[in-house]
């Protein structure tokens, strides 16, 4: 079993509903995909935090056994992002970033983790994303997740980055952003020639799908009615991705399928409450469990 | 093998996408559905048309093994739709409707047909569909279609269909909208307390999902790249549905689930070309592959 290297955003969240809202939460990309990646294997983080970020949040990072050493935590305020979900939770608005420490976030591999087989850059800048692989000695696998601000203001670097990833994770108006496609399908394609050999397409509610070396894996999400806050779905995505392939150590189409499969349920359990707080009690057969439910919900004869 | 009994709207249709434009074209949800059915069983079809209505079509019918005794052949001129896709084709803008002999249709069934075990109410005006199971004794299943227009304007009429109807076939907004809920999972289970005991959530190009008696199916769309004109991909996926029901005789949820893969494949190559021109030469080994493929961008272990 190999550990994971996730590096990205920690960040402290207010996260508004329609019928609640909660402060100081704790989330970022890492956050989520390193709790999410922890059900699997051990993860070694990368980030940056201030002087603010409470107790409590490292004490479930430990519980977790995620190791923080490559956490940095310096004078000032941690990154702050407060926003707020429409009745269709589809649509959600950002009130405010605070960016505060995270504006000169260099992420800084400790020497044990240059070694590292399994990668997942979490969404934070593609330079940033670039500095982290420029440290590191050829890993097996290396998945990159981005959003569309980057798409936006750094298509550049985004394009350079995805010379050297494996995989590329985004949502569906991102991959038509990035490509210009209108069609999911042809935009797949269009990805896997800028870099990646494996692509998944984020849908949310409508699943996911995968593009690998002439093949292709169609999910549908995990069906649930319980939606609280969809905040971190797309990281705990990832996440599990990553922790699960970490987990078995071999890369191939089959295990990609059963590891993006993994993600999107415990993305689909995380949504049912704020922030982490359904990670940070969860028991591995509930996980089990729904990967068995999804079997018989996708199965035709 | 039961035959199937299609009613619905004949129609000569004008369809415009950014690089096309075609006139008179054979459309209306009869025609696509009963063609689609009619590669799994014999269909009976119930319609109307008017003089202007082109020979080819009924040799089309002919073809295909579509009885045509119920469709009414009257002065005056066929019903006419004309539509126009933008460049991502899930937006249409109707331009223009004549109705023509269609205003006054009431469908009749000829005595042959009200013994019809497998019956699809197509998309027409629910109080029509209502009027069609009042001539049968009570058919083994009946599946319905709908649109957004008969929830704006007939949404009494189509809440008395739904307590006589088996299925109910409809999209992703159209379900929200007789709903009122924002999540899909929820609207399957609000719409099945509303009376059929399988209620199927269209998505185009994200598939569908099938509601059942405490069960759930979801299913990917089967991934086109070479996508000309969607009119008639949900008709095409109704008849599917019913055509491969009724040649199997048997109605439970391991058919139900075949049955709309089965619909969904259909429908896939019909959107491959403007109005029914991919099913007029189709061969059923191309359904069989694509069925086999559906299997495989599906399963993970």
């Amino acid at each position: 079993m190999s550990s994971v290297l996730v590096v990205g955003s920690v960040a402290l969240d207010s996260v508004k509903t329609t019928t609640e809202q909660h402060d100081n939460l704790l989330g970022g990309s890492a956050s989520y995909a390193s709790v999410a990646a922890s059900f699997w294997t051990p993860v070694n983080m990368v980030g940056i935090v201030g002087e603010d970020f409470p107790q409590p949040f490292l004490d479930l990072f430990a519980k977790k056994k995620i190791d923080t050493m490559g956490l940095q935590r310096v004078p000032g305020k941690t990154f702050a992002w407060s926003g707020e979900y429409e009745q269709d939770m589809n649509n959600r608005r950002t009130l405010s970033v605070e960016l505060n420490v995270f504006e000169y976030f260099q992420p800084i591999l400790p020497e044990a983790y240059r070694q590292s087989e399994f990668v997942l850059l979490a969404n934070i800048a593609p330079k940033l994303q670039s500095h982290v692989l420029d440290q590191m000695s050829r890993p097996k696998f290396v998945i990159a997740d981005t959003m569309d601000l980057w798409i936006n203001i750094a298509r550049e670097d985004l394009c350079e980055l995805l010379k050297r990833v494996d995989m590329l994770i985004l949502n569906d108006s991102e991959a038509k952003q990035l490509t210009g496609c209108t069609h999911l399908i042809s935009a797949g394609a269009a990805l896997q020639k800028m870099g990646p050999k494996y692509v998944a397409i984020k849908k949310g509610e409508h699943g996911c799908l995968l593009f690998g070396d002439k093949e292709f894996f169609a999910m549908p999400a995990y069906p649930i009615e319980n939606l609280k806050d969809p905040t971190g779905a797309g990281d705990c995505f990832a996440g599990g991705t990553i922790g699960f392939l970490a987990a078995g150590g071999e890369v191939s189409f089959k295990e990609l399928k059963r590891a993006i499969v993994c993600g999107s349920i415990v993305a689909s359990i995380n949504v049912e409450s704020f922030s982490l707080k359904r990670l940070e009690e969860l028991d591995q057969r509930e996980i089990n469990l729904r990967y068995k439910l999804m079997k018989e919900f996708t199965r035709f004869e």
